[in-house]
């Protein structure tokens, strides 16, 4: 009797709804592959952008879903050296979503989008560390150049992606203003690790920057948004800084480009995924290799010495709640990742 | 008796008939200086904007004025040895106007904003080149490199930088699509040098930028408009292709910034000025000494083999004509660049 494993998939596109756990033959790994069983699925709104096929790829139906998982390694393709039968690993972004969909008892993943997962964390923390920290470190690090003298300004500082990027900073030593709209979250910033934290609705960010900074401005902006604030983001980084936008969060509200403080200013824009850096081959992008290597080591450090918490704002139980956790992330109130375990 | 030389000054800011001819005590040549005595003033659209204080330096008046001039060194600085009295040079874009204004019988210049002109060239063709093809440079290889294999779009084709970007790509075997608004001037772009011309009033530039890729689309864009054409160039931007925007002519109808499409292409966008790379300590800009060196090293042999030609549409004779001269650029009716010669 052929085994079989029960799998996510989605037949039309639409709301969680959609999504279907039905049972397939359980898939066997190629060469350059890894089957994990799932312990944990790690919602990415990204996710949600894929199954409205809103999302930058396009799913070819009936299609599977999921970025974000941890578990255990069950089978090795025949040339793999790097993981084993038992290792714990964590998928990250460097694979395309057309390729690898994860959300089920058993995935199969390419080496290179896995790593191997932190003794110290649990499978909901295994799956929810590798987007925010990726994103952070290609951005900060290798288009941002960020260095320990240097200031970063970092927008919508209490996602995931902003406390993410806040541990990178303090991790290279960086000054750090950290951006949220009203002040009720400004502890939970300046104990992530924020110098100093902006509360936009009831300060002036360009002049906030500009006052901490004695004039010269944040050195990079870290920013999740491209709406509103566009044109004080403009006026709030250094001359020839870098402004790099990695989201776009506030797509009802996105601004008009601040064409003349940009000629002023000499900054460097960026619209940016992790992609770019990881390659992603339905989207054409080539990637970094050698700025992926750095990244892998810089965050496996970060990890492992605890200078990288994740936080996790809810945990479903059970494969059967994906629905529900997807519906409880749509609803944007959780204020960290929301986590699914499979039982 | 002191000996006098006469210079543009301006005592309040405003159209070109605020420029007033004055006399005044000849300058001396400081360390690192020279002193040229001008026979050549090439026009700048800078230098009007910088007239009316609406340039991103601001004049402190009385100011002079002047980026463009060609002419023969009369004295030098006691540490230079770069250039020599007798040396006809021209002045690159490599210095502050609030440092150094050019437009009067004498100029003073730092040997780094000057190049000795080519033999070949006439004193005015000699004011003319500088500030089109350090502007091209700097973008097309050190922001876009620009390779041989690759194809770069170049918008305003018929502009003095229009022109020289496609004799500067010309040089580096690339391929080169040019825009100009209505297929009138499209022998000037293909005499040029261009290998495809799209009217863009007559046609869809990104499909047309498709089809001649074979759906890759532009590796580099040099666009002076940043204006209504701003979503179709995103569209037409190869994926992780540069788009560079180096003038903002279209003042009036700055579009909206294409975030979506840049999220999707995830190519790089620059709003660049030539400054970025030669530093402008007022502007707060650095530079880059590398970029400089080898900008130099490219036009001169440029230059020297005929390869870099520069279009002059009209010469006004006489110091006293500079104001006609400036009026007759902001008619925007010339075709190549406007030239004072000094008698």
């Amino acid at each position: 009797m052929q085994s079989t494993t029960r799998i996510y998939q989605f037949h039309e596109y639409g709301n969680p709804e959609v999504l279907k756990l039905e049972s397939l033959p359980t898939p066997q790994p190629d060469l350059g592959e890894v089957r994990v069983r799932v312990s944990a699925m790690s919602l990415n709104r990204a996710d949600l952008l894929w199954v409205q096929n809103n999302y930058v790829e396009t799913p070819e139906l009936p299609a599977k879903l999921g970025y974000e998982v941890c578990g255990t390694v069950e089978a090795v393709g025949s040339d793999v050296t790097e993981f084993k039968i038992g290792d714990r690993v964590s998928s990250i972004p460097a694979f395309s979503i057309s390729d690898y969909a994860n959300f089920g008892e058993t995935a199969i993943l390419p080496t290179r989008g896995l790593m191997k997962t932190p003794d110290n964390f649990s499978f909901s923390q295994g799956a929810s560390f590798a987007f925010a920290y990726f994103t952070g470190y290609f951005a900060l690090l290798e288009l941002g150049n960020l260095q320990a003298y240097q200031t970063v300004l970092i927008t919508a500082g209490t996602s995931t992606t902003g406390l993410a990027a806040i541990s990178i900073a303090k991790k290279v030593g960086a000054k750090i203003i950290a951006t949220t709209r009203t002040s009720k979250k400004r502890d939970v910033l300046l104990d992530a690790g924020a110098d100093y934290v902006v509360a936009t609705e009831e300060e002036d960010l360009a002049n906030r920057v500009m006052e901490i900074t004695n004039g010269h401005g944040a050195d990079v902006i870290y920013d999740a948004v491209a709406g509103t604030l566009s044109e004080q983001l403009a006026k709030a980084v250094a001359i020839q800084g870098h402004w790099i936008v990695y989201g776009l969060l506030d797509t009802e509200n996105i601004a008009p480009f601040p064409w003349m403080t940009a000629f002023i200013r000499s900054f460097r824009f960026y619209v940016y995924k992790v992609f770019d850096f990881t390659g992603n081959r339905h989207l054409g992008l080539l990637g970094n290799e050698e700025a992926f290597s750095r990244a892998k080591q810089f965050i496996a450090g970060g990890l492992a010495d605890g200078s990288f918490p994740v936080t996790i704002d809810r945990e479903f139980q059970g494969l059967e709640t994906l629905p529900d956790a997807m519906n409880f992330m749509a609803s944007n109130k959780a204020k960290g990742k929301i986590v699914v375990t499979v039982s």
